[in-house]
């Protein structure tokens, strides 16, 4: 066949102790080279945007090395195999792979794992029973350990992640309080997923957001998810209970000034007071229980006790600009890029 | 018999994001009153000073209530039972108590326990085999987990906590780094106790220890024990290994300003990327663990594989200003007040 054109996003610059903005991306047009024995040709359906991708815009040492300028940028993707080098897959299946910001890939047949979906959503698996739906899993319950009764705390409530656990807590019969950033991801948050209060931040300093927790967790909160950082991590460590879990899993307030000097945790005394314990957590490490995770999630989903929401962009040009959004909170829910339908 | 004369120490001023200053102290005289039904009358022969008194000064809420102005400074003691109207003591006995920075002190019989020194000094029991000497046996083997061939770093490593904290992680089988804050310490650290490699502190910010940390724990530092807070406890974050254990014991270099708001650790970002665990630690919450604790490190001290240095001021009168040199590094080991001598 003629050879594929594949629209690419590539890393032009990195953001240093600033926002991200378009011009650090670079979106070229490059030829598709033809399978070689052992790999398929990918055709990417779904691009997942996650917050972690900040950290590979940086050169910064971390947990994966970073995305190097001219690179395609690094992502997870749905996408649908155009063409197959490798007996256990054949055209038209559909994959889970690393295939980046980009329309095709070409990857080693070992580095994807076929799709049975089951009747969900394809882009789920990047989702709610993907990714952050599984750090979600794993971090509230497999560190969090929350106990029916206990209060526990998730800020980015609305977001990928943090409306996947706090349904979680809400179905271990804690009291959930979320934090979100716009009067519409409030009212999702309470009304529709179902938490029992909710904190708009919004132009609250520390001292604010720690007397509202203070009113609505008079006996402290026991876990605190936290996928922002900043102020309202310390807000949240000053109003700890006695043997608090705090579970680090995102500090996307801090993404854009990492490297500057104020950043710092104010109230981490606060642990010793309440020997609490604060433990960094990413999903990788939890890979044995993936399939409990899928298992119990899939079930929660089926029986309607579990909600999702998706914030999809259209093509792979849209990405820039979505992924730009969502470091900003534009998003409502997972965000994710439809780059292709699928054709088989 | 004629009434008793009490030399005390009283609380006479807080201080606010100051260091303390003697005229915080007022030294008074009062008469003793007698023993009622159930209680005994002790004479203190050793006053235990420790850093977390001084949080007792201060009215902010912590893990106990502070000492009123006007009060008795709060201690634990080993006393001598001059007088007892209670079956279970006679005069005589030794018994550990918070008897507070006095002379004399009467108590319920109930509130002091019994010590058999079996050849030990009565000291010991407010050092090595008290409650620093808990608190460095629980928190490293209960929290830190130590495992040979692990590197562990021991903040304030000569005082009461540190100590035993390192030469325990000795025994192992780890490689153990201590901080201090003079060259005469470092020596001891290192030649006396047996440590691996110790790093003054002195003049250095959050950068150069770091790097002296990289160069020691080159694989990062796998349990982190911290006495002292700031800047080194940023710069041990910054070399956490991953699954790091980081303990928090106490944080002596923030006592004099923990209302003032530059304190904050710089480093979290690091338990996410490290997934490492920080815990806060109260040795109250280990009571459980005293009998495997005493018999362990009595018999380590029997077999000479743990040593104990005290540094001892004579005379009640004597305790404030100890109290000021210990919380400035002055002291050399567990800092103690000879307030009498036994009479039985």
């Amino acid at each position: 066949m003629a050879a594929l054109r594949n629209t690419r996003v590539l890393l032009a610059d990195r953001p240093v102790n600033r926002r991200v903005q378009e011009s650090d991306f670079k979106i070229d047009v490059a030829d598709v080279p033809e399978a070689r024995e052992g790999e398929v040709l990918l055709r990417t359906l779904w691009l997942s945007l996650d917050p972690y991708m900040r950290g590979r815009m940086s050169a910064a040492r971390s947990y994966a090395k970073p995305v190097e300028i001219g690179e395609v940028m690094t992502g997870e993707t749905v996408s649908e195999v155009v063409a197959s080098r490798a007996p256990a897959l054949k055209a038209g299946d559909k994959v889970l792979a690393r295939a980046g910001w980009q329309e095709y890939a070409l990857l080693p047949a070992g580095e994807v794992e076929r799709i049975d979906p089951q009747g969900m959503p394809l882009s789920y698996f990047l989702g709610v029973l993907g990714m952050p739906g599984q750090t979600a899993y794993c971090a509230l319950l497999g560190i969090g350990q929350p106990k029916a009764g206990e209060t526990v705390l998730i800020s980015a409530a609305s977001g990928a992640v943090g409306q996947v656990a706090g349904q979680i807590a809400k179905l271990k019969g804690c009291l959930v309080i979320g934090t979100a950033g716009a009067p519409d991801k409030i009212a999702y948050v309470k009304d529709t997923l179902g938490f029992d209060a909710a904190i708009d931040y919004t132009g609250k300093d520390r001292d604010a957001l720690g007397a509202e927790l203070a009113e609505l967790a008079p006996k402290g909160i026991d876990v605190f998810f936290d996928n922002v950082g900043g102020v309202l991590h310390d807000a949240a460590l000053a109003n700890l209970a006695l043997h608090g879990r705090v579970i680090i899993v995102g500090g996307i307030s801090l993404y854009d000034r990492l490297e500057s000097p104020d950043i710092g945790i104010r109230w981490n005394r606060q642990l010793l007071v309440k020997r609490a314990r604060m433990e960094g957590f990413l999903v990788w490490d939890w890979r044995h229980q993936i399939q409990q995770f899928r298992r119990d999630v899939s079930q929660w989903l089926r029986e309607g006790k579990l909600r999702f929401r998706e914030d999809v962009a259209d093509g792979i040009d849209a990405a820039p600009r979505a992924f730009i959004g969502m470091l900003a909170g534009a998003n409502r829910g997972k965000q994710l890029v439809r780059v292709a339908a699928p054709q088989a």
